[in-house]
């Protein structure tokens, strides 16, 4: 190829995949992008990024700065939601290089008069796009450096930080070279910072044996609110398959009265776009979202492509699901598990294309219908990807606000490319990652490789499908700890509600991480009334969140050494630094634990700070690198607020 | 995108800046391509990398492994020099996967009569591309598939090797994907290795005061040839300019009878295209070319891009030099330093393609008009990257022979940048490396990173413009060393003549890397007969590595702990491990060292060996990992060969 620029623009970051995907921010975060820029020769290049959002046509830019090793790096912030493009522009800048040059002649006391003429030049050049006032310096500039007689007044201006500074704002770009262009999806703040809860609506009556419903769902508001969640996830909320309908405990055959498999979607009542009848009707769950949403709370549904045998889809559009050659429908299956109840989407059909828009159309239902902006996607990973890209950029185009949430428990990688193909937050591992190596393993995995750009992690001590071991001794201390843990450490936390703070973990067999008695299966009455401690401290945690913003972002996180393999230790920021905390945690639940604990001086400083523990509300002056500090199983951890 | 494959190809290695650049090999070597490979759902999946000479139309194909983690792999070999390009193609196998999920029916014991009707199939569509042998099996398989009565013979069949292996070979590929397509580029074995030795011509006369001749350097060739050396290199051989010709020592004016610098090109005698008069004609250059081929001698010429001022490019083409406003011409300068006798090629000039195809024209001159098929080029760090990318590639369409030494000797990121836009060999900061630590984390950066991809290092332990302050003291110890160093932690290998040889040190001032009499500003009469201690040794290494096919690559390497920091070992191996051999190299020039090595099992296994020192000719046997050896200043180094 021939080309005649000189510059070289290599090993831009942030990208994905070569800018197979937009990495991702909330609006109001910088994106800081580095890359390796330089040209042959000594001369003086200069860089900048240019960006610009989706909506409009001019690029704004900011200059460069370089480091070491020919990279050079730059912030910018994004303010809008949407996607904003990016790039690194470079060139050879002649007037800066001829600066420099004759500065280092005229160090070597050497006559300069033809590099003043030469000067002369890019000053002349530069006087076009120069306001007046710095025209008139401009004049005299030339006016010395074309004279016989002003070389003393000439050579004091070449090295000018005056006239260096007209060069930098005014460069004419020569020989200039470009990287690719890249792309950041912008979201509102909630896809970062996000504290959810989960409960069956059916199971929100006060009496027992009765359906609850979208009506008895409004009175637990309230309670859901003055918690400090601010989103309400419903497992599906359509009517349930009567055929092969599954019974409690996820038997084969129901038995009458049981009430199924909320996931079981569809029956002669409807399907992806109705309500089951006992829960109400679309207008009493509108009338539910609006009230939920003038408490702070935004109601989440439950995104589960699959039918049951008696979904209208079934009989409407065959084509959408794969028959055998035996004549009989494919139920969902992983060899030798079943799952009659429930036939999966056939995306490999020739009639695709409608099939993908009608899913869009569901989506979009709830959306313009009910006003929801927040989807739980169910099961993604057994889901072409590509789908799923399309999907959500389909939808961010006419709601950017819509936020999605992957329920993806599978192989690492294809967790990552279901958020780089665009959903807003990613379940995670953590609900099985205890010891103190493990946590902080995959934290740092999380937050200081490239995962950092793209999985915005939602941490969940447990689910309807994960009873997981760690909670399966219904200790109280050990769920204190793990809500500590998930929503200290990621921006975004959930909890299955009653099941967790009620601490009901029986599992369905030894060794089993499923419930005995599943909610998934059956409905139940809840105490909604009872406070305890973990109620209690649950609350404390989410009005702290609330209020600083170090815990409301996941990546700037510093692992603290402690000197105690039970005791684990970390320090936030947020991004101005004006916030700080600083969290430690015992992670044993049965006895109390005492450490040394390492402030973090590499981003402290080692000066003298208080820390103040906004659970107990006790303050410690801290003027050591290490300190000491003891834990109970009653209270398992500090929240430290510091001040310098 | 709306797009049906369910199949993602991402992280596809080995890859340059996302293909932008090819990576390089040697005729006969692999390429491991890698990959993460993966879809959704659980469904079996295939895929293979496909590749093929630029001169061929059909694509050849290879079935990818799994490893862990998503992650594919298959080797290729490359068998002709020039381009190949390779890619991954990654599908769906519906019939594998039939295959896989019935097999796991069975073994659960369900009645899979229905899957068998599937399965007849898969097996349908297989046999429109399988041979008539295979076709007759297929036959029967589905007559037991699709037949009442035999089921057992059926089920029996369906988890069959035979039938996998037809499924293998004929994959019936749907919902496929592809990767972007990649590059390598393969040259001829010297590109990887090479043994240059480096002198002035116009010091190859036998007479003092004698400037020599083409003529006086074909007797110097069985010398050279006799001492292992592949590769001849001469600076410019072109006219001298006489205008700001510099005299001895690199002074400003030069006196009469001075030579100059070869490296001031061009007089009224001609310019890139001529030899200069005292050296002789065209056609003596030309013998003594073919005289060296038929010695096993390559003659590398020196590609400088630069003019003496009475050049004729600059009455011919002023536009391709750089004018001041004061009507002189710009030469070459580094503020302070001037190079008064060399002006700078303008590379920015408006007749920029008119100048290029001149200075491809010169290259091709010589490869065609004397044979010529290496060239060392001077200083490409100063003229634009992508002028040699468009050189480069011109050149090797119609001679793929043609290697380029790249003699940048600036920041990493530039050197880097010149072997990706195609220069066969860089060299390195090899000359500057000297302890342990400084050798191992260079070599380990140049073979265990991207580097060992695209850039092949040339050791030199000195140049004409390099007298290292290692070498300085005339130690013999220390030459010997570090020739043995170069010669065996690289492939290529190269020396400045008869200044090594004779350990001629003597720099232009204290603390200064110049030589003082430096022979690029006069010629000297060497004595070409002398063998010495140093002249053996070599000779005996360049024979040894001629032998050893372990030492004629540099990327399979492996530093071996030792417990003494004046010792390193290292142990390096063929791609087949049919030749291993193992250095250890005393880094003290003035002490005797004694250590204890340890092998890399982790490569040998725990297993005895038997080591021959190829210099001496002793053999040791060696049951343990760790093994006592003692060097002594008097022969530094032992060249084991490994005998397992």
């Amino acid at each position: 190829m021939q080309n005649q620029t000189r510059i070289i623009i290599e090993n831009v970051a942030p990208q994905l995949d070569s800018g197979a995907y937009p990495i991702k921010r909330i609006v109001g975060q910088k994106v800081n992008v580095t890359a390796d820029v330089f040209s042959d020769g000594h001369d003086v290049l200069e860089c900048c990024v240019k960006f610009k959002h989706e909506s409009e046509k001019k690029w704004q830019e900011i200059r460069m700065i370089p480091s070491v090793n020919d990279e050079w790096n730059a912030d910018f912030k994004v303010q809008k939601q949407g996607l904003y493009s990016y790039f690194i522009e470079g060139w050879i800048d002649y007037a800066l290089n001829w600066q420099h040059g004759t500065e280092r002649k005229i160090q070597d006391n050497q006559y300069v008069k033809s590099e003043l003429l030469e000067g002369a030049e890019y000053v002349k050049a530069v006087q076009e796009f120069a306001n007046e006032k710095e025209n008139e310096y401009l004049n005299t500039i030339v006016a010395y450096f074309t004279a016989e007689s002003d070389y003393d007044k000439a050579i004091a201006e070449v090295t000018s930080y005056k006239l260096k500074q007209i060069f930098k704002k005014y460069p004419i770009r020569v020989l200039e070279n470009k990287s690719i262009e890249l792309q950041v999806y912008v979201d509102r703040k909630k896809a970062l910072f996000s504290t959810w809860y989960e409960f069956f609506p059916r199971s929100a009556s006060q009496e027992k044996g009765k359906h609850g419903t979208f009506k008895d769902c409004e009175r637990l508001l309230p309670r859901v609110a003055a918690m400090g969640f601010d989103t309400l996830y419903f497992p599906p909320i359509h009517p349930i398959g009567e055929v092969n309908r599954k019974g409690k405990n996820n038997a084969t055959n129901a038995n009458p009265g049981d009430v199924g498999s909320p996931w079981g979607i569809g029956s002669h009542h409807g399907g992806h776009k109705a309500t089951h009848p006992e829960l109400g009707t679309i207008d009493d769950f509108k009338a539910l979202v609006k009230k939920a949403k003038n408490l702070g709370i935004e109601v989440a549904m439950d995104y589960a492509l699959q039918a049951a045998p008696d979904h209208p889809y079934v009989s409407d559009f065959p084509q959408w699901f794969k028959w055998r050659p035996d004549g009989t429908v494919q139920y969902a299956e992983n060899p030798p598990k079943k799952y009659q109840d429930i036939q999966p989407i056939y995306f490999e059909s020739g009639d695709w294309k409608n099939l993908w828009a009608e899913l869009l159309d569901v989506a979009l239902f709830w959306i313009e219908e009910c006003d929801i902006k927040v989807y739980r996607v169910d099961n993604p990973h057994t889901k072409p990807f590509y789908f799923w890209g399309w999907l959500i950029s389909e939808i961010k185009k006419k709601h950017p606000d819509v936020l999605f949430l992957a329920e993806a428990f599978t192989r690492p990688k294809i967790m990552n490319e279901l958020a780089k193909q665009g959903f807003s937050q990613s379940y995670t591992y953590f609900t099985w990652r205890d010891s103190k190596k493990e946590l902080t393993q995959y934290v740092t995995e999380l937050t200081q490789t490239e995962q950092k750009e793209f999985y915005r992690p939602n941490f969940w001590p447990n689910t309807p499908d994960i009873n997981p071991f760690s909670l399966q001794s219904g200790n109280e201390s050990v769920h204190l700890q793990k809500y500590f843990l998930a929503a200290t450490l990621s921006s975004s936390v959930g909890i299955y509600g009653p099941v967790f703070e009620y601490m009901v973990s029986t599992p369905m067999a030894p060794g089993k991480e499923e419930y005995l008695d599943s909610e998934k299966y059956e409905y139940f009455k809840w105490d909604w009334e009872i406070q305890n401690k973990l109620t209690t401290i649950i609350t404390k945690v989410n009005a702290i969140r609330n209020e600083q913003a170090s815990l409301q972002q996941t990546n700037n996180i510093v692992f603290c050494e402690t000197n105690n393999d039970q005791v684990i230790a970390y320090y936030k920021y947020d991004d101005d630094k004006q916030n700080e905390t600083l969290m430690v945690v015992s992670l044993d639940a049965f006895n109390t634990n005492q450490a040394m604990v390492r402030l973090p001086i590499e981003k402290l400083g080692n000066q003298p700070i208080q820390v103040t523990d906004l659970i107990t509300g006790n303050t410690y002056s801290w003027d050591k690198e290490w300190n000491f500090i003891v834990l109970s199983p009653e209270l398992p951890f500090h929240l430290f607020k510091i001040k310098r």
